[in-house]
């Protein structure tokens, strides 16, 4: 009997645990992944820190290259392998070797779409000039790297304040570059509500990152097909390099070409189990789907932890085995110029969306005992439904030691549980670590008066 | 009409933070706090650090003066003053002013017990000798720093191997004293599963304590009436200074005199509204129980945290208000030479007592991404229901960023939640704060095939 065969597009995060994980429950499977960049299974979230020299090699970013996949998991990895063509009806997909230009058919039983991502990059006036990049694949980390070398730039542009944009500005500091940013929000990271994004965009400007702030960029000027400037609504900023941070979008261009449905914000519609609504045909990482446990609405979150865990998911099913996906909490963190910030669940404007009156409450406390040396400030929101309690969402912007205390609060949110909840929970308390009501606590006793 | 009157017996955490919530939600109280140790409201937790020269001062360990309760909160904290009798059916204290030696009956309506718990100092040959100390009081640590400013001991040894032992290890090591740790068990820090345990062990010992394990302190050799020398059933080790690290039991002798009910380790029984089984007597803090929520038992859990919620708890229905303190998961934390130590719910050998069934397991992992610079390893032990899944406790040893990961365990049990639910959790990733999969995760993945 022929071995079954599974196919998976996208050699990253959500594709490659998927097919060590199926692989591992049924080692009679037949795993090919077919990669368009060069690079198998890397931490697209360490890119920033490699090109701000906090990390030293890009190769460290490497988890697991084509070899060790064929070597230890007898997965077939093909790089510079680009699918054109899925065709569900005949099971196939039509691969195209990017190296060699050759194309063929390869079938399938069943298929794994891992496309991930890319990077929205506007098409303004010059924006294909040189110097202009989007920052998605580790292949595109290393044409940064090359330009920074080669180009040495002075000065540079980041277009949009999201997650990426920050993260690139603080490297491009670390370079030695001066950094602009135009956001055309009020406040930078819009995964934040506006009082707790303030406080990003103050340890930005203090940092020394010039702030356009609701500021639009409209296109760019060049000299010699080389970026020179950034025209906004309101002025030219000149700059030798520019770094769009406008969020990513999923690739799934090719799934809608093959009649897969897609949902949220253009990604593919997958049920718990990471199935599409296409019979032998899966989705997994930051082209699929998730489910937002607290919105109760299918969202489009592309992060590696989700990623990883929807990859997972779908590699036990693949497997044989039997595993759910359940969704997402919006759990997202970042550092930025030393500052930590993290957020989960719905912000201010996304709970209005839904209808449910709410409260909400900030406080400002320490990460340490107050006298312990080191301690230094940490501001929490909490927003809980009105009446019930039940928390809606949290965000955390402070000193070292303040992000990873959002887990509390997407644990508390995986229970369903409420604000009086979080002010009897048992956490851990040193002077190292914390004040003795931990500043989730105190947010909550804050917030408790007024629900 | 005579306004009502809150007599509190103890002035630190527990019966400062009721006297003060009580006066908040009923200024019409009248409060009077009775303090046998010159201070009121101070950080005991943070004495090591005050010792070790962490904290350059002790007096900011002080979080209220006596002071600040009478200007700020209309409160009377009367320190140097001890409570020597309490008469239920008279419903009056009598007090002792130790400066001025005077004794008188002070009336109360309701009656807060917050007397706290003190070190264990066991009664053996030569233990009154000069150069042995207890830590309990901000009194005992400032006798400590007398002593060592005084003797400048070059030998220290703890006897005993709990949290305020190893801090205390710790303290006299960053003041350059030589130390040695007598500790009964066969690994320290009984508060852990030996496997944990042996972790912190093998810290102490590559950080230059000498460690005497699974050996006895029986008494003291002394000269001219300081200690020289502790004589266990093995050895006698040289020394100028003995702390007792052997955990403290609750000061309950009075209550028990009065005929106020005890329970496990003859702490005060309470409800969960803080309430003793005497009528207008309730107790808070080091003195009393708390109901364990995962074993379902009373227990007695002597820590900062619960002090203070207690005291809260003790003090919103005092004042008029209603809440309840449910429990606790027996979450606690520590540092001990760079190495963060965690832990929370039952240990292997409380699981056991229990008569449930269980698994276990121990993975290390990282604090942060791999390739991120100041990754540290991470030692993650869960322990869960078998069968059901049902997490029943956790314990953490490792770098930087390891402990406060002990506050999602905590959370899971208080949601009754299982090893598959710590899967599904969208906690927080970004490469300065965690490898992609928690390590808490990645701890769940590998016991949920023993389950």
């Amino acid at each position: 009997m022929a071995k079954e065969r599974l196919v998976i597009i996208g050699g990253d995060a959500a594709g490659m645990s998927a097919g060590s994980q199926a692989k591992r429950l049924n080692p009679d499977l037949e795993v090919t992944a077919f990669e368009r960049s060069p690079h198998t299974s890397y931490s697209a979230c360490g890119i920033p820190y490699f090109l701000g020299k906090v990390v030293d090699d890009a190769s460290s970013l490497i988890i697991r290259p084509p070899e060790t996949f064929r070597e230890k998991y007898d997965i077939r990895a093909r790089v510079r392998h680009e699918v054109i063509e899925i065709d569900t009806s005949e099971r196939r997909v039509r691969v195209r070797d990017l190296e060699k230009g050759r194309e063929w058919n390869e079938p399938y039983d069943q298929l794994l779409i891992a496309t991930g991502a890319a990077p929205q990059v506007p098409d303004m006036p010059g924006s294909d000039a040189a110097g202009i990049f989007g920052l998605g694949t580790l292949q595109s980390g290393l044409d940064i790297e090359r330009f920074l070398e080669e180009s040495r730039p002075e000065r540079a542009v980041i277009v949009g304040g999201g997650y990426i944009g920050l993260e690139m500005a603080e490297a491009l500091m670390m370079r030695g570059i001066r950094v602009s940013l135009v956001h055309r929000g009020a406040q930078v990271m819009k995964s934040l509500d506006r009082d707790m994004g303030k406080l990003v965009s103050e340890a930005l400007d203090k940092a020394g990152v010039s702030l356009y702030l609701e500021e639009e960029a409209q296109g760019f000027d060049t000299v010699h097909g080389r970026v020179s400037g950034v025209v906004t609504d309101r002025r030219t900023i000149s700059t030798d390099l520019v770094v769009f941070g406008l969020g990513v979008r999923p690739v799934t261009a090719i799934a809608q070409r093959a009649g897969i449905p897609l949902g949220a914000r253009n990604a593919i519609r997958v049920n718990t189990l990471m199935q599409t609504e296409v019979e032998g045909v899966w989705a997994a990482g930051d082209c699929a789907e998730s489910f937002h446990l607290v919105s109760r609405r299918p969202v489009h979150i592309p992060l590696g932890t989700i990623a990883n865990r929807q990859g997972r998911v779908a590699g036990v099913n693949l497997g044989g085995g039997y595993a759910t996906f359940p969704g997402v909490m919006g759990t997202a963190m970042t550092r930025i110029c030393h500052l930590e910030v993290a957020r989960t669940g719905l912000r201010e404007d996304e709970i209005r969306g839904s209808g449910l009156e709410f409260e909400t409450a900030v406080i400002e406390s320490r990460t340490m005992a107050g006298y312990y040396p080191g301690a230094s400030s940490i501001f929490v929101k909490l927003l809980a439904e009105k009446g019930t309690g039940r928390l809606l969402g949290g965000q955390i912007v402070g000193g070292t030691g303040s992000a990873k205390r959002i887990d509390v609060l997407a644990v508390i949110l995986h229970g369903g549980m409420t604000i009086g909840d979080i002010i009897n929970l048992d956490l851990g308390y040193a002077p190292p670590f914390s004040p003795v009501w931990d500043p989730i606590q105190t947010a909550a006793r804050v917030l408790e008066k007024k629900i």
